[in-house]
């Protein structure tokens, strides 16, 4: 029914996560339609976000160079590594925090099942790094998911095994949360992981 | 923080309809981690797209040449004329009616406040169709919002200048709906334009 050249790119707008077949054709005419500028800034982007991002060498985070922003910066404290599973986690701690150290991006978490083992999460590199000598504590910050505590759980031992303290993320009833609305798990976490007032 | 090309991305997605700041990041970290070939097709598409598609000069559809696949149709009834304000409402009557007619779309409605009159919704071209004595009915399916009726009544006494008769598609009650729930300006238009039960 529909043009070819249409047809295709509502096709192609599909590859997006979360936009379904409705939403792809509401994109597509919108671009067609009112925002050629913007679909064809898209456009070049893609080319050139495709030709020259890379991982970074140190720490798996999306780079123009060998190098990231972080990896490349002397301000950086090179004692502490945070250990994440996706750049979008590193993108959190930063805006969230004044951690000054390094991280580690392992693009996932250890599930057997679906293939992913310490190779895949470049678990590899971690290692040579913790052998270094620079690293003084692996924080591991890794989502409170069975596969992110088995991660943990994985990265916490390589630490202890090149001597290196490992430490994990606080969990428990979120800041500004209700604790009648919080669901047991999290409670029971809280309650385990309590810490004496001072 | 961000490579350079990755913002870049991030900030070109959000041209995208509906789509903000995080929901750029996530697409564009999925389109960079899983789906390469996804993005490069995407690109792909949107420089055809942008190339190539363009307007139908019969009824404004997009298309690839000069006429789009409907008004090309020997098979369609060339006095049925339904205009319409959008290429998506194209696709919802070809979807859900059996209609055999032809499309003018509109690509939006009549808003003097936004500068939009009868020569940006291409009135000109609809009023040479009405004139050439090929259309004996003008089906109006603007949206039933206050500007859409505008619009209709507009459409309407232009196609009474032509002595072409105007309809109306109807609006009540949907079908599926329950009465309690809908709202009370719905079920004014449905009491007023009842039906003889014959």
């Amino acid at each position: 029914m529909f043009s070819k050249h249409v047809e295709r790119l509502i096709e192609a707008l599909r590859c997006l996560p979360g936009v379904g077949r409705r939403s792809a054709q509401r994109m597509a005419f919108h671009l067609l339609d009112r925002d050629r500028a913007g679909a064809a800034a898209l456009a070049g982007a893609l080319g050139a976000a495709l030709e020259r991002v890379v991982r970074c060498t140190e720490c798996r985070m999306f780079a123009d160079a060998e190098l990231c922003g972080i990896c490349a910066a002397s301000s950086r404290d090179r004692s502490l590594l945070c250990a994440v599973e996706s750049p979008a986690d590193v993108v959190a701690v930063e805006q969230a925090t004044g951690y000054r150290g390094l991280y580690f991006v392992l693009m996932g978490h250890l599930s057997p099942l679906d293939g992913i083992g310490p190779v895949e999460l470049g678990l590899d590199a971690l290692e040579r790094r913790l052998a270094s000598g620079e690293v003084a504590e692996l924080i591991i910050a890794t989502n409170p998911t069975v596969e992110g505590e088995a991660t943990a759980h994985y990265l916490a031992q390589l630490a202890r095994e090149h001597r290196i303290k490992p430490t994990r993320i606080a969990h428990g009833v979120p800041v500004g949360g209700e604790l009648e609305f919080v669901d047991g798990g999290t409670i029971a976490h809280a309650f385990s992981g309590r810490l004496e007032v001072k």
